[in-house]
């Protein structure tokens, strides 16, 4: 059910290298960008093309087709919505309509081929928009600019409604493709030609949105005096998607944030990219994303792939590009509200400052638990403050008035003096109820501060009335102070605007070092894959070997006389496994046999694990007689295919726990050095490679490197390797790396 | 920092067992039962006293000490707002000063002494209070009843500005317990005097707040249409505490749902009781708890005690007796209104009707996360839907129109189809913005079919704007609608509101069982411990084995000779391990010797754990020789001492995962067994116990039942055992039981 109604498509993104990349770039406007040298090895862009959208929201020319001025008609007050937002835009408007002379007094043409000029954009409100697209395409003529640069389709029964529904929607793709015209929709609404306010200023909120109900709450925060610019109802997404218009507002002189409504992501490279593109231009992107991405049948029998659910995908490629994600449309309003017309901040320190001490208190304990960092201030600005404020009351942070300061000239006095520690970046005065005498003087007082500093001014109005003067006049009357109506709302959205200024402020693009082409290592892995099937442990290991990933030094052996010769040369004492292609679980089944010190030890052994594969009917290709590895932090590091982002890497705990506690860190390609160790950073069972109860740190760096080979091994071998899973990686003490002792591969 | 300013204390709640209970627990009307029946082994209260709060809250006397009617003095406000209060509830005001003959033309007295009758309520407007309350201890004469049942000082200056505060604080309850009167604050406010609205009907919410300025949005709600009945503003709780009140509201009938802001618990047992007594009589508390507990100087060397954070024993508490904790002011309004109003379910099941599929999958997604059950509609109820609404939309649940079926007549009969679905016990419509030809008419039959039907209806008016007439006229004026601003506020209160009467319907009291008596184990405890020391290992298992705790088969030698013979008859291969009583993590110490399997290996193993312990300077008091016990799910079970609550149980994932991954669940004494099963639910690596990978289920039982012999340990040891930390205790396969390998137990 969810996310069904846009039925936006999820492809599983994993691009034939020639083909598809092909099929997907057409004419320059139809956007992936079609230089071969901007794909990386597995065939991904690492470019995109941004369609030129100042056509689409600020037209010249504008066909409707359908119009009507008909009494009655739906078409008419939609024709007439249109007539009004054209003249708002200064764009021409040109009504077609098989059988009417005129609408709305304009004179009206029977189709597009007879337009008496080229269209910027083209509003189809036709119950089937294709013979129309086909029109435009013919009577564009072999233009590469086609007949209409931008066309939108109302019409809804498209895939949302099922499988005929999403042919037909593709064939509506491609006649647009054919016709040089991008297209909105279908299924989508009059949403990008509301009236936007215009006596509003600063800095605006652009929004993109895949359900327009949905949107119309960030729409209304005009009404609260919050500007916003523009909004893209993207409906099922058969060609212009989510990220097109996040990758345009991006460069907006007047978007200072993006505000996104996500049920489904057409394509996961295309976000990155839009996102990559925001990242770099410092315009913060808020994003609600809905639902839980199809994980699609699996057949592998390895574990990492089931436990990383495709949410938790999302997650990461979000928090890689720095797109902050919010789960309630009032965090998607609050948070985007803020980051739009908040200066960056000056230093990340926040004060806290009330009139109640268990307000500061209450609010202190939220912001501390959600990361916030409340400095102390320091005993000079204490005294300072101890000038107005009775000597009893905490004035270290939260600062508490005790209540009467606020009503007199003293006020002002503590907010400045606040404002004034260069420690404090952003100012946050909860008010949780109206008690006027207090809280009118006291709002007036931060607003008129707000209005003199550069400092980041937030106000919590915590009443739930909402009607009061003080809020509806003084508050939502200024743009200078961010105001709220929950703590947690102002604690979210704070938190996002520091994270946001801190990550733009080192950012990265791993576009530009994403490899583009083939190594030496892949040549050599490829040779070892087995179309379709699962690699045993011996020939996964050799793949990681041919990566540089340390494994244990092992032979395969086909008799005990010479598994005897090869524990002589591997080194007692070893641990011997059985290999073949349908083994998972070794363990259990009682294959492994670990410390054999002895000759006969091995014989013993090779003889019992030969017995249990025939008992058990397990093919094998041999038995592996393997060095013992010392002791340390077991991991597990994996390559799991996801359908929207193609291979993802990740790392967790080893052994039982990654299937029980599920502690797994996503990575989605191309990630970098830094990112991977974040990775770690995010596992809750990561202290554990710093080294508890004493013992010593384990090999970061070694397994970081692991992480980013294996990514290497995702991207280079993403048409032959379906799913790997390295299960336990060793991480022996700093120094000294990381060894895969076991590794389950399967071949697509 | 947090919880400061109004100074609550916070006890460390061991009680001495006579003498502390008899200090605490006066004449009746101050509190606690004062029957020896009552009390539990650890000498903590199994009941308490409910002080008469009519005569607080309606009383028919009331004095004013302090009253005035002086032009100017801050006095003068007060006074009038108690007059006209007084008038309200229909009391008799006696306004007493030194100086005045009369006060707003009432007679005046020129001190408490001199009043003409027996005063329910003496509000105390003086700056020190003390002189006051002793004058009504010698007015009151030997009259167990004192002059005034209750009084409340406004006066601040107590606890919460620091130790002379806090001494001034406890010589005014002393005061106030010699006069028999029941004090609330020092330094509390006219909250509970305030004007409530009595136009409303229905059950109503009950408030108590340790800060005024906190709980005014949950008083606003009156402005929404949401009865208030009681507020009670407890300050610094010197004598009336936070549970008195719960106590008090759980049994009123006017009473729906008891709202509560809390800072610092006065004291663990006192909230517990309350939280019981409420739960007892089915009603819901609702309740904000600020701040962090201090956990105080610790000496122990285990690590149980360190790794549970006490709010996560605020925590236990609470859910251990359904007390509905939440972190905003916002939620505790929504969810304590909802939980007031609404009528218990008749079903679980929850269908989200909207008319927009994007906002039906929106807040599917959100509500199906925080584990609401959205039930799919039987085929016979879709297909009676679709009579009204179109095919293609699904309507399985969530239920979505497509927006144009609510405008016309087939509006109010798809709510009252979804309504009449036996599965489904609540129906939530979110609305994230207004369309009024939709909306106004949607919100009209949500608002008409809620008067109709017993089940819940929720709406969710997601608009930021909420000056709307349907927010404002339709949806606030109906009782029966419950309305949210926030799709996540909806669900929480939901959640709670399902949730609560789920646990009444099973709740048994804990309290009823709890272990009045020593049981023949505590005798044979306590001879083995010493005091203010930590025992040996062997030391810890024998009093592990008082309680029917399994321990290993083991002997405890001085000798290698002894050590020989222990192995012997203990059984080979074995574990050998010194014992003493400053050992912690003998493993990391090399002290830990596993799987000896000859004579020879015992004697060397000897040798070698006394030679490290000599280097290491560590007394022993022998080599422990121990039965090597069968493969398990490791796991950890303790007893951590608590400032409030006193001992705590706690369990987690054995061995070094304790520490880092802090997977730990809490037991607040009294809990049965149902408690203690529930309690490995909650963790995260619980299903370890269900057997993983095909590793059989582990034994459940035997660990609940250690689990709960670990709770009578802390009960009836509570005066001499501090700390215990049983780790691991190896839960064997079903059936097998669980055996402690390893303990460490400090005394106090």
């Amino acid at each position: 059910m969810l996310g069904s109604t846009h039925g936006t498509l999820t492809t599983t993104s994993r691009p034939a290298r020639v083909a598809a990349c092909g099929e997907r770039r057409g004419p320059a406007v139809h956007g992936l960008a079609d230089d071969a040298e901007d794909l990386d090895v597995s065939g991904r862009p690492l470019r995109s093309g941004v369609p030129d959208l100042d056509r689409f929201f600020r037209p010249e020319t504008v066909a409707v087709v359908g119009a009507s001025d008909a009494e009655g008609r739906p078409n008419t007050g939609i024709t007439r919505q249109l007539v009004a937002w054209a003249e708002r835009v200064g764009a021409r408007l040109h009504p077609v309509h098989p059988t009417r002379t005129t609408v709305f007094g304009r004179p009206c043409h029977p189709s597009v081929a007879e337009l008496p000029e080229r269209i910027d954009l083209a509003v189809l409100l036709v119950g089937d928009p294709l013979p129309v697209i086909e029109q435009l395409a013919a009577s564009g003529g072999d233009s590469t600019d086609g007949k209409a640069a931008f066309a939108v389709a109302f019409a809804s029964g498209f895939a949302e409604t099922g499988p005929e529904g999403a042919a037909a929607q593709a064939r509506l793709a491609a006649a647009a493709r054919r016709a040089g015209v991008r297209l909105l929709g279908p299924n989508t609404n009059l949403n990008a030609f509301e009236h936007f306010r215009t006596d509003l200023d600063g800095p605006a909120i652009a929004l993109v949105t895949q359900s327009g109900h949905q949107g119309r709450p960030v729409f209304s925060l005009q009404e609260l005096g919050v500007r916003l610019s523009h909004w893209a109802p993207t409906g099922n997404e058969a060609d212009l998607e989510c990220a097109d218009f996040i990758s345009y507002f991006a460069t907006r002189p007047e978007v200072g944030a993006i505000a996104a409504y996500v049920e489904g992501l057409k394509d996961g490279r295309s976000f990155l990219l839009a996102a990559d593109r925001a990242a770099r231009h410092k315009v913060p992107v808020v994003a609600v994303k809905v639902g839980r991405t199809e994980t699609g049948a699996r057949t592998a029998a390895t574990h990492t792939g089931k436990l990383t659910g495709a949410d938790d995908v999302v997650d990461a490629a979000m928090r890689q590009f720095g797109v902050i994600r919010v789960d309630g449309l009032d965090e998607l309003q609050d948070t985007s509200a803020l980051l739009a017309r908040a200066r960056p901040p000056r230093a990340t320190g926040v004060a806290v400052y009330s009139i109640s001490g268990g307000t500061g208190a209450h609010f202190a304990d939220l912001a501390t638990a959600a990361g916030l960092d409340l400095p102390a201030l320091p005993a000079a600005k204490q005294h300072e403050l101890h000038q107005w404020i009775p000597d009893y009351l905490s004035v270290a942070n939260p600062v508490d008035s005790g209540g009467h300061p606020v009503g007199d000239w003293r006020g002002r006095k503590i907010i400045d003096a606040v404002l004034d520690e260069p420690s404090v970046g952003v100012l946050i005065c909860p008010i949780p109820g109206p008690f006027p005498p207090m809280s009118d003087t006291l709002v007036g007082d931060l607003v008129a501060a707000a209005e003199e500093t550069d400092k980041l001014v937030c106000v919590v109005w915590g009443s739930p009335v909402g009607t009061e003067d003080a809020y509806r006049d003084a508050l939502l009357g200024s743009s200078r102070v961010a105001t709220f109506r929950t703590f947690a709302n102002c604690v979210t959205a704070v938190r996002a605007y520091l994270d946001h200024h801190r990550f733009v402020a080192h950012y990265r693009s791993p576009f530009e070092e994403a490899p583009r082409t083939l190594s030496p290592s892949a040549r050599k892995a490829q040779a070892l894959m087995r179309p379709g099937e699962q690699l045993s442990e011996h020939a996964a290991k050799q793949l990681l070997r041919a990566y540089g990933i340390r494994v244990p030094r092992e032979q395969l052996v086909t008799s005990a006389a010479a598994a005897v010769r090869a524990a002589g040369l591997v080194g007692y004492p070893v641990v011997m496994k059985a290999s073949g292609p349908q083994l998972a679980h070794k363990t259990e089944l009682g294959l492994v046999k670990i410390g054999l010190t002895s000759a006969s030890q091995v014989r013993d052994a090779y003889r019992e694990l030969t017995d249990i594969a025939r008992y058990e009917g397990l093919p094998l290709d041999g038995i592996l007689v393997c060095q013992l590895v010392g002791y340390g932090v077991e991991m597990a590091v994996g390559i799991s295919p996801d359908p929207l982002f193609g291979p993802t890497v990740t790392v967790g705990l080893g052994g039982v726990l990654v299937e029980v506690m599920r502690d797994i860190a996503v990575g989605v390609p191309p990630f970098d050095e830094d990112r991977a160790r974040a990775m770690l950073g995010e596992l809750r069972g990561g202290a554990l490679l710093d080294g508890v109860r004493g013992a010593p740190p384990a090999d970061v760096d070694a397994l970081v490197e692991t992480v980013l080979r294996v990514q290497r091994m995702a991207l280079e071998l993403d048409g032959e390797l379906a799913e790997l899973d390295i299960n336990p990686l060793v991480v022996l003490d700093r120094g000294q790396g990381a060894v895969a002792l076991d590794a389950l591969a399967l071949c697509r």
